[in-house]
């Protein structure tokens, strides 16, 4: 029960510049030894591939540290106990944890949250609609944006993990108008079909700022910013005073290897009494209760709705993420991982 | 007492394409009529001239309205009231208001503050010290970028009316480290002797997120922005985690007919969970009481200084304003209205 197993996992090893490439990475298989003393064993069923990972590539100063190279890509994984010397967790128990990209994961019981298995909900919800993606969206429209009833709402990357809960939870928290951009034609069919969006664009389409005009012809009181870039300038352009940019990610700029250039209108920020907020949701943990007593009741009352774009198999993640970079996901982005033991 | 009087005033007859020229402006000799009914008529003495007035100059959406053309250019001022048809106001009393570039300003006696006169302080100080720019400073400082003892604070322009405030009232409030820019060694070198800068350097001295680094090696927590453009930026690349940036102005781009390039580390906003406010100081004077007692008390203790430069002549005072949007003020800027009558 506790004898050693081989953990398939996956390795940065070189630094991106630019776009990475799978010679970025590498496969690893790794021995685990014994369960040591308050030790868990769990097979994985999901990893989480985000774009914040991106940033973690590069040795620069944030509040997440770099990722360590030739060490295991780390992220959010979910998966179930397949052995234990640890009192609070029993085998069989669904697991939520940091340890990311490998099929088997060990260690300290601390490092592991017990998370209820909820009828019709798939396992890999934890990672999305119950876990950061949708969180992300909570604390940057609630605590960062500061959402006031009959605000227009503008979200970019939004038929994304985060943008897809950005649009509904605004509405659902009382917006007077959400409207979403996304990279195709079938996304952009999405956010108001299915997402509830008043109104859509396709940022391909032409320029962003006119599409946003027209989409938003009074104004936009909150930004949710996924994208950075001319998202953001437009946005800063279409801005009513008073208006808030939760600055949540800068997708369009993460591959760059030259230095993007900002907004060329940032002195709205001064004429307009704008507020730009970037958050890491890591720092507002303790607004997470909130947030899965709300969502579950959304959910349980078919209030939201969420999908997923998902990809098979651990040695698929380093494609699994370059898609995500390239937007090729609808929803939360994950890599299913098929038990190894 | 309510006979007709001329009074001379500076009006905007053109918008500015770039830095504004004296054929933007006019004088105008206007004929006022006798008092109505609760009016006033003030002979000013000091007109105040301001940054943010060029931002007016254009015809942008804003919190402040665009200056229309042919109209007297709107601003601070003070002056003593010669004549009043209002049971509030006596002759002889001290007023502020905002008739702004006239050296006889009359109307409704609502328009009209009533100040007391404080002994050695001038009445220009009501435009500065004791008025509009510091308060600017205050309200940056604490309902802005809330601030917090101990926190490193910088500010550019830091020789001027609300920057030597900024500097002051950071120290007062317990910053840990205050830090300053200005564009000559004459002002650099007030900074640090008079107005208490632990740091301070010549933007014109070389790269801004150099010198930015030397003066404060453990990074800024707190940035008062009046410059804009490279001074942002560097302020941004030495952010520390959770920093905040009070945008108050962008001098340096004022004139600017291209429209600037933001700063190219904006990203920095996302991965340090910064905020970066704008503000317009009539939005927050449900803090000037609070100032005003604070300032009062500090003036009366000797714990603050300030610094004029005073232009004379109202037919001087598009001579002033360009001048101080080149910079060559120390402390606040004002032109001195010899009473015309």
């Amino acid at each position: 029960m506790t004898s050693s197993v081989v953990s398939t996992q996956v390795q940065l090893v070189a630094r991106p510049a630019g776009w990475p490439v799978p010679a970025d990475f590498r496969l690893a298989r790794i021995e685990l030894g014994e369960l040591g003393p308050n030790e868990v064993r769990v097979a994985n069923e999901f990893i989480s591939v985000d774009p914040y990972m991106r940033g973690r590539m590069n040795d620069v100063k944030s509040y997440a540290p770099p990722y360590s190279l030739g060490a295991t890509m780390g992220g959010g994984a979910v998966g179930r106990v397949v052995a234990s010397r640890a009192d609070a967790v029993a085998v069989g128990d669904v697991v939520v944890h940091q340890l990311g990209w490998r099929d088997v994961a060990q260690g300290d019981a601390a490092g592991f949250r017990v998370v209820p298995e909820l009828a019709g909900v798939p396992l890999s919800a934890n990672l999305g609609v119950l876990g950061m993606t949708a969180f992300t969206a909570y604390v940057g429209l609630l605590e960062i944006a500061h959402l006031t009833p009959g605000d227009t709402v503008f979200v970019s990357g939004a038929a994304g993990a985060v943008g897809s809960m950005v649009g509904q939870i605004a509405r659902l928290k009382g917006a007077g108008r959400v409207v979403g951009s996304a990279g195709s034609a079938a996304k952009v069919e999405l956010l108001t079909s299915r997402y509830g969006f008043d109104a859509a664009f396709n940022y391909r389409d032409g320029a962003i700022a006119e599409q946003l005009a027209a989409a938003a012809p009074e104004g936009v009181d909150v930004y949710f910013d996924n994208v950075g870039g001319e998202h953001l300038e437009a946005a800063l352009e279409m801005a009513n005073p008073g208006g808030r940019v939760a600055a949540c990610g800068a997708i369009s700029q993460y591959n760059e290897s030259a230095a993007p250039v900002g907004p060329r209108n940032l002195s709205n920020v001064v004429t307009r009494g704008l507020t730009i907020k970037g958050f890491t949701v890591g720092n507002y943990l303790q607004h997470y209760p909130a947030f899965a007593a709300e969502m579950g009741a959304w959910l349980a009352a078919d209030a939201v709705v969420f999908d997923e774009t998902v990809v098979d198999g651990i040695d698929h993640a380093v494609e699994a993420f370059l898609g995500l970079m390239r937007g090729e996901n609808t929803g939360k982005m994950v890599v299913r991982t098929l038990p190894a033991t």
